[in-house]
């Protein structure tokens, strides 16, 4: 009593993860397809012991499947995603190809599951620094309303893909062996060094990620009153973004009541006991579910402000395992 | 026609770089005096092709002396200090002793150079997190004034010493020879990894470098009404710290007039070709003198508002390089 889900873009960073997480939930699947480029055609992964196959992505792959997670880059989602459709699949898209198309939801499911139930074939994915940063805010917003965000980021490598952690890993090697360094992926040398450049640069010299941030996070919140600023920099890390976010709300919230509420909100866990030098780090993050949250710090250099150090997996829950939750929600609501 | 210096903590980072910087800049040493701790005496540097021996820093150690350079910790500072002062010699101290020491200027020559009329015998130079901060902030806050600061640092390993620097080879090694990675400078990995941590948590959950930020921005400045808030992160970058900061300022400065302020001023260098990924990072400023500024934006979330990044040698001008400018500023200004 399952469904035919396929994966387009399989042996991606994030299309392996969303396998592995369909797998790790116990997703109803009754057939996997594993789709991407003609030169991963043939490989063989593994999906709950048995071997599946890559196949070649193409107009007739959706042909008879329910539920397409997409993580293959825009122009493949804008390509494949329509055909798909069309064959009556839906679609769970980790690109930014729909995210700020007003007629596609933009779900993360901790915050505005109810957006599913207008969807017309595709929902999109949001980018991995905006989910994070908006299960966390989420239950702030419900009981005080957010003005103002200034967020500067530390964000992995894996965010930009498989070559940029092979880059990483690369420089890092060649450096304790004296040879050259390559930067090929990225711009200018990652290893030891931090980048104040994530995607191109776009109107203001604000980058295509900082815009998203401000863009996705008042689509999901419904809320476009909110102002929010960004700087997003890439940090030599492999696994997990942290994001320094300092919020100002308009009225009273005690660092008592904040935590208290931040604690018992779904998808979020509290790691703040400074004392004992506990906060979320990347390392501790890697490869778990919840969006983390610590160093929760009143400023006072506003009348309702608070600093705030969030951390969360950028393949898990800042893409594949968000999506995985997308479909779950879908069975759900009985809309699939 | 020289000067009699000495350095304690002749062998730490910063107190190498003091050496190499005495030389660089010609500075007028007639004798030049390397203190450090019993394990230490007897290593010989070099300096001006002259190979030094490491003396036992002690009571003794300041006869003489017209200049001394501290880098040897607060502990150290507040010892000897008092005693090379009563011997004469006037002090430059990069610990965090007397830094807040209402009768002892806090230096940073392009910025506050008047203050060192007023010095008893010990000058404190800044934490290395705000000189860097105060330098482009100056020409601002003489132009318009500067209401509020949000600032993110992404710090470098040597700021908190060589066994640090060590610490982050050593475990980078480790991950890739797949050894146990051992913690022992930092309570976590700092090798791909960040850590929201930097020196002891003190008040309100700050950490003691967010509180220096704010209190020695103030002092440096003269300006108590100025807003601060920071969150200080540790980043595994060996040299070289970079500040994302937020600025809100009390009118109108045009992007145009901001950039020509910065790039006309002491200290300042502006890189921002945004278009060709030009910006300044770690790599790019370690071992250079000045105050690299980018990513320079308008931030249309507040009335007046600015995003900056920051970027300059921590070991250089935030530490070794401004020590040795006070030193030249105390001779310009004929204080010794």
């Amino acid at each position: 009593m399952g469904y035919k889900v396929a994966i387009a873009g399989a042996t991606g960073v994030v299309g392996n993860e969303m396998r592995k997480i369909l797998e790790q939930r116990n997703f109803p699947v009754d057939d996997l397809k594993l789709l991407a480029s003609e030169r991963s055609v043939g490989k063989k992964l593994l999906f709950k012991e048995r071997e599946i196959e890559v196949e070649k992505l193409s107009k007739e792959s959706f042909k008879g499947v329910d539920l397409a997670l997409f993580s293959a880059g825009s122009r493949i989602s804008l390509k494949y995603s329509p055909i798909a459709v069309n064959d009556g699949c839906i679609v769970i898209d980790n690109s930014s190809a729909f995210r700020m198309d007003d007629a596609v939801p933009l779900v993360v499911p901790e915050v505005n599951p109810d957006d599913l139930s207008w969807h017309k074939g595709i929902i999109a994915n949001p980018n991995c620094s905006t989910i994070q940063l908006v299960v966390v805010l989420k239950p702030i917003h419900d009981r005080v309303k957010i003005k103002r965000l200034v967020i500067s980021t530390y964000q992995a490598v894996s965010g930009t893909g498989k070559n940029a952690v092979e880059e990483l890993k690369k420089q890092t090697e060649d450096i304790f062996n004296n040879k050259e360094i390559k930067s090929v992926v990225y711009p200018h040398q990652i290893a030891f060094n931090v980048l104040p450049q994530i995607d191109v640069f776009l109107d203001g010299d604000y980058t295509k990620e900082e815009i998203k941030m401000v863009n996705e996070t008042r689509k999901i919140l419904n809320d476009y009153q909110i102002k929010i600023t960004a700087t997003c920099v890439r940090v030599p890390v492999y696994i997990s973004h942290s994001e320094s976010v300092n919020v100002e709300i308009d009225r009273e919230l005690s660092i008592e009541e904040l935590r208290s509420l931040l604690d018992g909100s779904p998808g979020i866990k509290v790691i703040d006991e400074v004392k004992k030098s506990v906060y979320p780090t990347p390392t501790y993050t890697a490869g778990k579910d919840e969006c983390f949250v610590g160093r929760i710090r009143k400023d006072d250099t506003v009348k309702y402000g608070y600093n705030l150090w969030i951390v969360s997996d950028n393949l898990r829950k800042g893409a594949a395992l968000n999506a995985v939750q997308i479909g779950e929600e879908i069975i759900k609501k009985k809309l699939l």
